[in-house]
Formats: structure tokens, sequence, C-alpha cells
């Protein structure tokens, strides 16, 4: 154990000066050039509250990928899609299925439903002084949402969820929270609130702000029953024509497919019966400046297919955990922003719209995606072997 | 809709002009500036088998964290960790649990376990001809690893698994894969096992390269407990006494919350009953190249702790999914080799110890967090109000 | 194929020919003497409702296991509970965690939570009108539950939870139900719910009475997380010394167990975090006329326990889906209105009696048999192998 | 607390003598007639081992179904199965199912798996010992597998599965149970191997015979892919006019209304994306003696159908933990043995035999509670409402 310190300057930590000497020591204990790391045309005086310790960027490059039609309630028209990837094939892939689904008319999208949340758990002596406090709660609701409301302009508490057990009782405080994603929001309003509880309520409270009933940065089984952040569908009928010249399946077959990962999805046990929402996802993300570790909930998606009558596919995709921001985080910053103004995207007011729009581009990479993998078979076995081996 | 097209060169895509072009493109038809976007200093000569229709980067700012103090098998010393994201304050959590578990004599880290997979799902005409496929496929394992090898120097078939179920059999096709992530790998390797089995097998098979049983960019409990990528253990212990000082928090109080967050995690059902894992595996990735997409199921985690009779405070992470490289896919583009190098991690021969750096991060990170969650009431319950409300 | 049918009568299939021409018959094809099984007391003219094609009864034997200690708001006192099973050691293992339970002052019950549902989907042409019938749905809900109120006097519906999901809307109707189970009672009055909906809704919808969101007969983490039936809390603080003198188990020794066991429980996805629910609420069930089918959905459990400071030990089990009556269903019949009885439990006003000493049946067997998973361990370490050797 | 005490005589507790005075303390205690509970054909003499405290019997109603047409390996022809249930429509709902299957040609019935097992976890100081007691313990197979084999003659050894997290490594031994249900024989056994473990392991190792890993008596996604007991498929191809005829619905609705049931087992998270198997199970558990507080497992169930292309509908459910024994437990009883005896399976080398019975009962059940559903549906959408309110 040596005493090397990362240098940081507490009067200004953002300054070219510290920068510089976090590169040298870093250069210097390490042996990397940092070159790269140290070219960027942002300008750092914009990063406190979004980083500490800077010490330069990384440079992810972006593929452009579109038109993607959309046929939104708020994005609506074509749109050209950043994605920030290191991924070959994944731009070229969504690319692919969005000229299918503009051919088919384009991707209907809605937002039906839109909540963050803070779930504190509160403990008692026993499950009865844990049941008094949850009725409590309840008649108290509107005296807690004032509380929670004094901490934000933005946001507010929309309703208190009660999953009592033992002598616990975990709740889930839900939100709206405007264009911003609203975690801190809602820890902040939450903490109001769960202070005015523990002075008001006519007993003994204990409480953890976080119960892992909200589960922030992880998926889970209640978060996508339940929505976190915006609850979105998109949705498209694609001729049955059109998929066998594009994609070359059948939609019978496509949905034969299907129905076989739908049970491998089951027995899997995944939070996702989709092929791979996270591609999409992630690097929209990246492009326009979301907090990407939230992809690990974002990215939990429902799927449903119908094929029908007369050949033609129904497909869509539920994304109900999709925490997105286009004010707030790192939405302002330097290439995020221009992303998001790339999408028409940035600032107050546009929430919804960029939701859709992910939601499309994941529903265009799903088809594209899942008709390759059909394809690869059938091809597979009609052809000869050899010309077929990867 | 219009005729609006993304340009593209078919003979070079990666020249200065074309990405000029589709940046003109892109600022035209959506009036985004993209000055920040438009200015790198990577090679984009770089970039084929990474991105297509390259536009420009994002830059995403990196802070640096540590030292990280890592007693690992691979990985052994002191460690400056770059993390980007856009997030305030993650860089300084994962610092302050590095800090702790430095004083504390450094995280040990082992790797448990390493298979990456494709899943084909094989279709018959009833559940007996499943059986006997079974039955020859585990009869020619060698014969079918054996093609498998066909494609690939560096992926090893290790085993099938096989999950009967109805006239179909799902399979999970596991290899090793060195220092590359692997999914391609594994899915050409698997294609030609596959290509082979349907040459040879003494009857009729139907397969799907992917049946959602290796759950690709999806996190799924099959993952979780057969291991997707490598499967890392990070523990520690931690004196009560350090904790306290560091922490403000008791080991006890510590453990009280944690136990309260487990039956949140069973109630919840989640993928992680640790606190925020994606953040720092996230900023990780981002760094250094890895698929970010993969966030989705690497941020997987079981977390174990005690709390040992003299109050000191065992705590461990095992990241049962974590899918790294630090050779192929984005790893050896400009800044993300550079971050790789900074932690003596870039090419050949050293993913076992990213695997451990990673790990090592994420508990750290737990470490610190969780300790705020406990601090944060603990405060809230033993001072007036007002000074504490965020 | 042949042509033998079961006979029946269609005037009175419960007199004593019909039911002796069937024991012939199926003598005669199966050459089984069912000398027992055509041995019975009950009346065969109470069974209309209750089973069909009548052949005779199984005689399952009935363990006597108490007294139970019930501090309970509905179960007061000391209780005999009769445990009808063919497993060894079951009545004893129960009996012997209902010894310590009792020395330890009693086991404190209760009910947190009252709801029984049938879960229709409604479908809809795309996402939109599903939204919007969502919101038509919770404006009219009085109407709805009015309808609903025409077919049952018992049962009332309380709320109609949405779960919307491309376009589709998964619903729960949540009921009380009184003294019964209510399976059928919320099926009736679903129904009707549904067909005044489908009569007075502005649009076409399109219904299934059930879309696997009741999951009745099925245990599901949305009926856990949100109660089927009765959610019931057992909860008792063991004195450290009484559990070593009874149990020959340290109070650390099995705390540190069921750590593990948690961690076990979370690795495998069950949904019991306890140890053999199962066994009493069957036991309990046969005896007691419950339809025994619910343990499937009745025996999930949330265990929580705490090792206090003083080395005592906090135990408790909450039964989320436990399903029960004491009317109506099985409840009547000869030996099960007696067993009933012997509970005091038996016809209207009883059912949280019932549900009460049910669930501290299950805690008093969750400890005893958890002890015994410890102690054997203990023994095993300590002494020589023959002398343990099961 | 009073000092009452259930009557016991050590000498022999299965004495008309001792089991009267049982009753009289009942009835005094209680004021429980126990006419009917007194009232059985059983041998007591026959109850050591299968009950405690033994009291008197449940009087069970049996129903009788069938002819129920079985092509299985091991179970051929026709069957007339007991079902003891006091649920009314059970027997008629079952019974009907199984005329369509018999006019269909029958039930195709295919074990496709067989182990039972138990689950100790082993606990070391850190990761790298436990991973070092994997790898031993790998090596040393055949010799764990001889020291459990000294407890057992029908039962053996066949893997053990290791997933190691923490510290700690959980493992499933699975064996081959001969007739036997087997939960206790491999619990002998595991015992035996561990003690050998302990004695032999050139390490400090410790163990708990069960570490949630097995999931006795509770359903789990591990038990549901590795299989518990048998792992059971019942398949077949429903003409469509036969459906249309009997069951009063189109294929192609039946098949639609199974797509939206899935969709919501996945987001209800459920054991079972079928329909009531816990009811047909559980009834024959009763009638022939199996633990019934198995239901909690065994009713898992994978439903997989296909609409084919002519209209026709391949339905299918696979059993992944159906736990049963045609000797032992319960088996031998007086009405357990004749209805087993019933189904021609009464003792050894009958085990395969009842569990393609029990898995053709459970498909023939599907269908007919299936079809009921949609028709429900279809009659309501086409006539007016009163006459199908229930």
């Amino acid at each position: 154990m040596t005493d090397r310190k990362i240098p940081r300057d507490r009067a200004d930590d953002y300054a070219d000066e510290i920068i510089q000497a976090r590169q040298a020591f870093a250069r210097e204990h390490t042996g990397s050039a940092l070159d790269h790391v140290a070219s960027y045309s942002l300008d750092p005086g914009t990063l406190p509250g979004n980083v500490e310790g800077f010490l330069g960027v990384a440079q992810v490059p972006i593929g452009l990928a579109g038109p993607l039609l959309v046929n939104g309630e708020h994005a609506q028209g074509e749109f050209f899609v950043p994605l920030a990837t290191t991924e070959g094939t994944l731009v070229a892939s969504y690319s692919r299925g969005m000229k299918l689904c503009r051919d088919a008319g384009g991707i209907t999208t809605t937002v039906i439903g839109d909540r963050m949340q803070r779930a504190p758990v509160f403990s008692f002596d026993d499950a009865r002084q844990a049941r008094a406090f949850g009725e409590w709660l309840s008649e108290h609701f509107d005296d807690v949402a004032a509380a929670a409301g004094t901490t934000t302009s933005s946001g507010r508490l929309v309703d208190i969820q009660q999953f009592p057990v033992s002598k616990l009782l975990y709740t889930r405080f839900n939100y709206t929270t405007g264009d911003a994603a609203g975690q801190n929001m809602t820890g902040k309003a939450t903490f109001a609130a769960c202070a005015w509880i523990k002075q008001n309520y006519p007993g003994e409270v204990h409480f953890l702000l976080e119960g892992q009933f909200a589960t922030d940065k992880k998926t889970s089984i209640v978060n996508m029953l339940h929505t976190r952040g915006k609850r979105v569908v998109a949705e498209i009928t694609l001729p049955a024509a059109l998929v066998e010249e594009q994609m070359h399946v059948s939609t019978d077959k496509l949905y034969a497919a299907r129905m076989r990962g739908q049970l491998g999805s089951i027995m899997s046990v995944t939070n996702n019966n989709g092929n791979h929402s996270a591609n999409g996802i992630t690097a929209m993300f990246i492009a326009t400046g979301q907090d990407v570790a939230n992809v690990a909930e974002s990215s939990a998606l429902y799927g449903f297919s119908e094929l029908l009558p007369n050949g033609d596919f129904y497909a869509s995709v539920t994304l109900p955990s999709l925490i997105v921001a286009t004010y707030g985080g790192g939405t302002g910053l330097a290439t995020q922003r221009e992303c998001l103004e790339l999408l028409g995207c940035y600032g107050a007011g546009n929430v919804y719209k960029l939701a859709e729009i992910i939601a499309a581009t994941v529903l265009a990479g799903e088809l594209s995606l899942g008709s390759a993998v059909v394809a690869e078979e059938w091809v597979q076995a009609h052809d000869d072997l050899g010309r077929n081996r990867p």
C-alpha cells in the first residue's frame, strides 16, 4: 500500500491545471499515454454535478440510423437516431429494421404509464403496529404528499403502495417527475416525507429510505409490473409479403420461432422475452446523456406478437421501466445535447417524445434480429453447408 | 414519408468526405449543430467492425477513482479506475468505498467461473424424438465440439447442457473464449456445430440458433445460476471501528439494514440483492470499450454479508454473469485502449485481471452506498429535521 | 379403445345403487378390491356440489398435535390441531415446535390482508384503445362494482388493479369474500361485471375471464405481492436458553444457517424462503375440508428473522396467499366439519380465526425443522460418524 | 396456558385404547363429536411410520373419472382415475377432457427425466477455499457416491451440481430413487456423503444438509430447470373439428386465448403457464397415498401448444418436478393401496407408469378448463347477457 493519491483541487477541481495534474499523475503511475482521453471539445466547466475527478473523455463512436418513421402522440414523423456503440453490425441491424417498419407505414407509439419512486421500508415491534401504521399512512396521504412537495416543484407524489410483511411495511412512493428522470428528486422528496412521518406519527417508527422495493439500477418484477420511469408501447402490423421480401422469412416461420423463444424466456426466467432491447437503448442512452446504468432496468421488455389470419404479423414491445430525461443529468453536456437536438428532444416538454422514439427504435431492432435468427436456420436448412458456414 | 436517406459510401464509408456528408445531412435535416459530435481525435479508419454510419463521437466524461487495493490472483496492488459517467457523486461515492477498503487491507478477488454460450433449441415431432436426440447429442459430444472448433482458435466448447420440455430440447453450448467476450465467436461455432448435427443426426431435426436460453443482452436466472462470461467474487472483512469512523454507522445497524434489504429483494424479485453495481460496471464498461449493452446482464449480483461475533463486517459480492474482454470488440479504440492501459489490462492474457478489478470496484461501491443509506436514517433519527432536509 | 363407460345415474348419481354399480364396475375392470374405499360413514347425500362420480373415500389418517398457544386477534388460547397426513414424523415435528412456542409464551398472529380475485384480460386493436379503456374503467368503478354485486351477497368488489401491456389490459378484480374462499363467487361476479362492461363500454372490447393474473391454483409473484386469500403473519421471540435447551442449537448458529438458506432461496428462486410450510398447511387443509389444490399457492411464504442483541431469536412467517374457508366448499362434510369444530372454527365468522391458527402452526413447524437441520450438522461435527449415521 | 396434554402411550401409541383416549380427550376439550373421524376401516397397526398421535381419519370423497386413454411407454390403454376432492365440477371437468382426448386417439406420455436431490451448502473462509473444495469434490465423486451408497440399496447418486457464490458452495446431490419418492432416502445418503467428505477433505469444511437448493416442499426455478422427481411430458394433437364439436370453441380462438394467457403468465411470474394442474395432481395424490404437500412443487408446469396449419391443435404439458411413489410412504395404506391398484400401479416397477397417468390426467384437465374459459367469452359475446349470467 502506497500513499499515492489522485490530485484534487478543493477550490476548483474542474480547472485545466488540476485536470492536467491528474492526467500527469495517471500517466506516471500507469504508463498510459492518455492522448485521446485528454482530447475533448467539451468545456470542463460544465461538468460539476456530472462527474468528479475529471480526467478526460471516452470517445464513443456514434452511428446514424434511420429514418425511423414514428406515429406517436409526441413523436411524429421521421427521425435520425444517433447510436453510440462499439459493436459492429448494431447500427446496420437497427437501420434494417427501421427500413422495414417505415415501408410498413411506421411504428405507432404510446406512453401508457409514468412514475418514478423511492421505496422506504418502515420497521415496527410487531405486525399489528405495522398494520396500524399502514392505515395511518393512507389516512394522512395528503399531508405526506405536501411534505414531499416542499422539496420539488416539478415532482408530485401520486400515491403510496404498501407491501406489508412480518413487522415491516415496504412501500413505494410513486411520483411524476416532469422531464427529469427523477431519481434524485424522488429521493429528496421521500426523505422529507419520511421526516414528516417520523415527526407526526403517534408511535415509534424506524425507516430506511430504500428497502429494495424501487430497485434503482436493478431490474425487478415489481418495477416491471408497476412501472418505473415511462411505460411505453411500440407496435406495428407488418404485411407478410413485405417481411418475406425484406427479411427473407415467412411470417409463419417468424411466429413459430417466436413461440419457441417465448417458452425459452419462461424457462430461463428473464426480464425480457424479446431479443436485444439493451443494444438500442444503451446506444441511445450513451448518445443522449441518459444515466446509462439504468440500462439494467430500462432494457426490461414485454414482447407480444400475433400472426393474423391473413398472414400479416402484429408485433409490439412494451418497455415497462424506461428511465429517460430530456432535462438535467447528462442531457446538457456537449455531445449529449447535440444528440438530443438531433431528435428534436432537448429540454423541457420532450420526455414523452424521447420515450416514444426509443421504444420505436427498440421495436425496429427486435424485428431485424428476430428475422435474422430465423432466416439463418432457413438458409441452413435448404442450402448446402459450406456456403453458409460463418 | 420522405425519401431522405442517410448518405453512405459503399467503397469507403469511413472516409472523411462521407462522414462530413452525413454530418451535413444531419445538420440540415435536424438543425443540430453537431460541433462537439464532430470533434474527435480517434481515427475513423479504426472503426470498421465497430460501428456503421459513423457520424462522430459521444464525449463521455471520465472521472478517476482510486487507488483501489486489490488482492487478486490476477490483479494485485493498487489501481486507478477510470469511470465514464455523467452522474454526479458516482465517482466520489466509489472513491469513498475504495478508501474504506484500502484502509481495511484491500479487497480479495477470485474468478470462480468462466463460460460463454449460445443456446440453440432443437424441435421434433414429439417428446420421445427429442429425448432420443438428447441422448445422441451426449454420445456425440466430441464430434460436435470438433465441428464447433473448426471456426475458432481461441474458443473451446466445454459442455452442452440440456433442458428438455415438450417436444423441444433447449440447450446451452458452453465455451471458454480466452480474452474476448466471445458472443460472436460462440455464435459462429455453435452454428457450425448445429450444421454438423443436422448433417449427421440420423433423423429429422430443426433448430433455432438461439432459443432464449443464453439470454444475450438480457438478465436471466439461468445465466445467474450457470454463469455467463466470468463469475467473480470480491470479498473483504471490515473492522467495526473503521466502518464507524469512516462511514459513520455501526456495523450492526449496517447489517440490520441489509437484512431488510434482503427481504425487499426477495419480495421485489430482482436480479441483484445489492445496491447499485450497474453504476460502477457501466462506467467502467464505457471507459474500457466493453459492450455496454451487456450491463443488462453483467450487473446481476449476489451479495452476501456476515456480522462477525466481534462486530466486524464480512461483505462480498458475486458477479455471476460479468461479460468482459481485453481484446477485440471496442477494446482497441483510441480512448478505450488508453483506459485499459490505465489498468494494465490491454490485450491478451488480461481478462481475469480486468474482471477482478471490476468486481473489486463494485464491492467498494456497494459498501459506500449501503453505508450512506443507513447513516442517513441514523442522522435523521437523532438530529432535528431542518438541518438534514435535502 | 373400448366402449367401457363409468356407470352414471342422471336422476340421482349419489344413491347407493349407482355408487355400488360404479364400485362393481371399477372392481371388474381393474381388479382392485375397493373394500376400504367403499367403507365410509359420511352420507353420500351430502356430496352433490363436492364431487361427481362418487366411488367411496380416501381414508387419510389424522394425527393430533398441540396444544398450540395462539395470541391472535381472532384465535386466542390453546388449540389442538388435526393434521391429516401419511408422512411419518410430520405430526411429531410440528408438536415439537408447538411445545417450544408455547413455552416461549405463544405465537402472535395477525391478519394483514384479505382479497380474492379474478383477473380478466381485455383486448383491443392498439395500445391507445387499451389505455382509453383503462381510464374509462377507473371512472366507472362504482357501476362495475354494482354489476358484480348483483351476483353475491357476501362478496364485495374492493378495487380493480390494472396492468397494461401491448394492446391488452390485464386486470385484477379484488374482492372480500366473507367466510368462503370465494373463487367461484368472484368468478361469477367478475363475469357479471365484464358483461356489464361489454354492454356499456362505448367501444369494442373483448375479454377473457382469466388472463393468468389471478393465477388460481398456481403460485405467482403477483399474488405474493398483492395477496390472494388471507395475508397472515405469525411471529414470536424465542429466548436463547429455551432454544438451546429444547432444540439443542444456539440461536446464533440457527441464525447463521438461516442466512445461508436465504441466499439459497434467492439463488434457487423459490416462492418460499422458509422450510416446509406445505407440510402443515396441506395436513390442515385435508383435515378441515379446504380446497387442497390451493396448497400450490397457499404454501408461499416470506420468512423474516432477527438475532436480537441479547441472543434471543425473533422469528416470523408471512403467508401472503393463504386461501381458506370455514363455510362452503368441503367444510361441511362429515369429518371435515368435525375437524373445524375441533378448532372452534366451523361456520360463519371464523375464517380469520382459522387463518391465524394455520399461520401459527406453520411457524411452529418452521422452527422445529429449521432447528433440526442445524442440530444435525452440529452433532455430525462433534461426534464420531457411526453413531449419527442415519 | 394450561397443562392439558394429548394422551400418548410410549409402549404402543397405535392401540385402540390410546386412540380412544385421544378421541375422548379431544371431545372433552373441544366439544367436537368426532363420530366420523373415528369411523374408519383401516388398521391403525399399519400406521407407524405414517402418522403420530393418530386420532382417526379424514374421509375425502373419491370421484371416478375416465376412461383415460394413454399411449405411454409404461402406461398403455384405458385407465379409470380416482380423484379425491371436495371441489364440485373437478371430476366432471377432468372427465370431459379425458373424453376429448380419447376421441382424439389418446394422450402420448414420456418420462424424460428422473432425479431426486438433497442440496447441502458448504461454507469456507473465503471464495478460493470454496473453489478448491469444488474441484476436490469433482475429483472425488466416486468416493462420495460410494459413501452415499452405503445407506441405500435402491437409490444411486448420479451427479453433484455445484453453484458457487461468495465463500459458499451450494450443491445439488442428484439421485435416482427407484419406485420411492426418495426424499428421506436422499437425505440419509447425502448425510453419509457429507460425513465422508468432512472426514476426508484435507481442509476445514462446514456444511448444512439443506441449503435451500433442493427446495423440498417448495417450488423453485432451479427445480423446474433441473428436474425434481420425474420430468414427464403428455402431448396430443386435437383435430379442429373435434374441438369445435365437443368444446364449442374453434382452435384458433383457443390458441389466441392461450397466447394472452402466456403473456399473463410471464407478467405474473408464475411457476405454471397452464391452468389448474394442481387440481388433478392433488386429487390423485390424496387418493393414491402420495405426500400431498409435494403439490407445492409437483404442480409446476410448462405448457406448450401449437396451432397447426390445418387448424388442428397440438397441446402438451411438461411436469418438471413431479414427485411420486408406488412404494413406501403412504402408498401401502388401506384406501391408498386400493386406488393404486385401481390404476395397476401398486408396488415396485410402477412409478413411471403412475407418472405417465398423472401427466395424461393433467393434460386432459388443462384442455377442459382452457376450452371452457374461451367458450364462455364466446357465448357471452354472441348471445344476450341474461341467459349466460351465472
